[in-house]
């Protein structure tokens, strides 16, 4: 396993301390049990917004906590659910008294655990309101799910989500607007390779030197199917496709196309993809109204890319340009 | 060979077309020959910052492009320097009556290529100034270079410049002041695993399961030595000791430490790498005052990463806090 880290049980904590010394302006870091919240939080008045799964998926969550996007992110072990703890103890810190919407993966650990954690919340007087994300097409179940996967829709419904809580919205708009996200997000993604948990110490999967893995979730789960490599722009078709399929995208529909790198990808590589999708979805009569390129949420150090059409309205554009101020994403402010 | 690319020879292409359709309010592609350039360049009466160099190494320099950073980046073919008709095109495209800066890393085709264009350029009425950027301490001389190779302090030069000329200084105050900056960044790098350039078609070099490159260049090229790997927190010393040693760094010095990864390496690592090395600058007295942590400059996929300390003065620190608006970096507007 080759690695930069120290113990393998020591790997979310000390990422975390370098997280908290790098961020500091930004987030502050709670350990036992461990989130990363807005250091300005809780906002009084606004409601807050919490998200978590696994560690592994860097930047997401814990890059995505500032202004404008996640009050605060519970961090798992790496491939592993956070737990109800961890996500109480973040919904009281971050409640500033409207509320707190959790945004949930569409995974069996985060689905359980998130909902005992919304349960004790409501017990303790916090208005609670869930949404599950599942816009991964590949597959109906998987290894992780029952139902379609949580991807990186989830991304999306965070900033735009952040943005219309920042701007006053009620918790209960809030979460329709994230239901909203969630409905018009559809994704799909492929690796080149697998990817190696730190506590496992060996790949999670065996991918032949000529192969590809078509479907796959983000912990190297099993996709759709295994076959020779391919041409960049015929891996793009064979994205899009189902993608395009699965909801009524139609000709004049203004979308987000989003090229997401699985963490081992280069830039370069992101970037060959874009254009490929970008002149498919036009083909289509689809206009690209914005855009994301970059490893967002990713598998540790896995090769692959995803793609991910979300279909927007008004709403969704104006939170989406809305100013944020978080690790990993940043702009207009 | 595992790529998402289609045609090895059309990589460069590719990627420019779909930076120009992710990035097209904040920068324009231009082909034959191919630079990238700010989209609301050349502006008139500011000196402009042009850098350049082979491509694989991305975000930069393309990504660094847009107001407050580069008015223009060359892009060579992977690992390969620009050409000399690239440097004065954009030269001339981005020149907006105050003079041009050529940020250059040492590498000897860069500096051959950069110089033969501030000549051309001269020639044409353009007042160019260069700059090298030397700061690998690895190795004296490389597969590639005559003396040190530049580095990541390039992108610290890249935006620390930016800062400068956007707020109206000179041509020679620019130069001086990437001069500084220069002098004043150190950098150390090591890989875990090699890259492969796309037209080769098999990676740069070959290292055993169990091996790592200590003081590796963003090529590949060797380092000082191959040892078996070690864990995180000894790495991050055997990189930050040549580099504490070779400046007079002093207890109260403020520095910008910045974290780099390869390519190929998890965010969650790097932050396990910069809570040590920020660990041992404070141990030795100084005041880590800036950070940066992420992949900004790579070698494609290689997994490794490299360490930067640069001693900031008030106005290096001025000049790093102001707006940046680039697709790969991007605060405070």
């Amino acid at each position: 396993m080759k690695k930069l880290i120290n113990d393998p049980a020591a790997v979310v904590s000390e990422a975390l301390d370098g997280m908290a010394l790098a961020h500091g302006e930004l987030i502050k870091v709670q350990k036992d049990p461990a989130f990363i919240m807005r250091a300005d939080g809780p906002v009084k008045g606004k409601v807050a917004i919490l998200s978590g799964g696994g560690s592994g998926h860097e930047p997401m969550h814990g890059g995505f906590v500032g202004r404008g996007m996640l009050d605060a992110a519970c961090p798992g072990a790496v491939f592993t659910s956070p737990t109800p703890d961890q996500m109480l103890e973040a919904t009281k810190a971050i409640d500033g008294g409207a509320g707190v919407l959790h945004i949930v993966k569409n995974y069996t650990g985060d689905i359980m655990n998130f909902e005992m954690a919304a349960d004790l919340a409501k017990g303790e007087g916090i208005q609670v309101e869930s949404v599950v994300i599942n816009d991964d097409v590949a597959v109906k179940d998987s290894l992780y799910t029952a139902g379609r996967r949580g991807v990186a829709t989830t991304v999306l419904a965070e900033k735009i989500c952040g943005g219309a809580a920042e701007a006053g919205k009620s918790l209960h708009e809030v979460a329709e607007l994230c239901h909203r996200v969630n409905s018009n997000g559809r994704t799909m993604g492929m690796a080149l390779t697998a990817c190696t948990v730190p506590h496992a110490g060996k790949p999670s999967f065996e991918l032949a030197d000529d192969e590809m893995e078509i479907g796959i979730g983000i912990h190297g789960e099993p996709g759709r199917r295994r076959e020779k490599i391919q041409p960049a722009d015929k891996i793009v078709e064979m994205l899009m496709e189902p993608i395009l399929d699965d909801l009524p995208f139609m000709a004049g529909h203004d979308v987000l196309l989003f090229v997401n790198g699985m963490g081992g990808t280069p830039m370069i590589e992101l970037y060959i993809l874009f254009r490929k999708a970008h002149e498919l979805a036009v083909k289509r009569g689809l206009n690209v109204k914005r855009h994301l390129v970059g490893s967002y949420i990713t598998s540790l150090e896995m090769a692959g890319a995803s793609i991910t059409l979300l279909k927007l309205d008004a709403e969704m554009t104006k939170y989406w340009d809305a100013p944020v101020v978080t690790p990993a994403l940043r702009w207009g402010a």
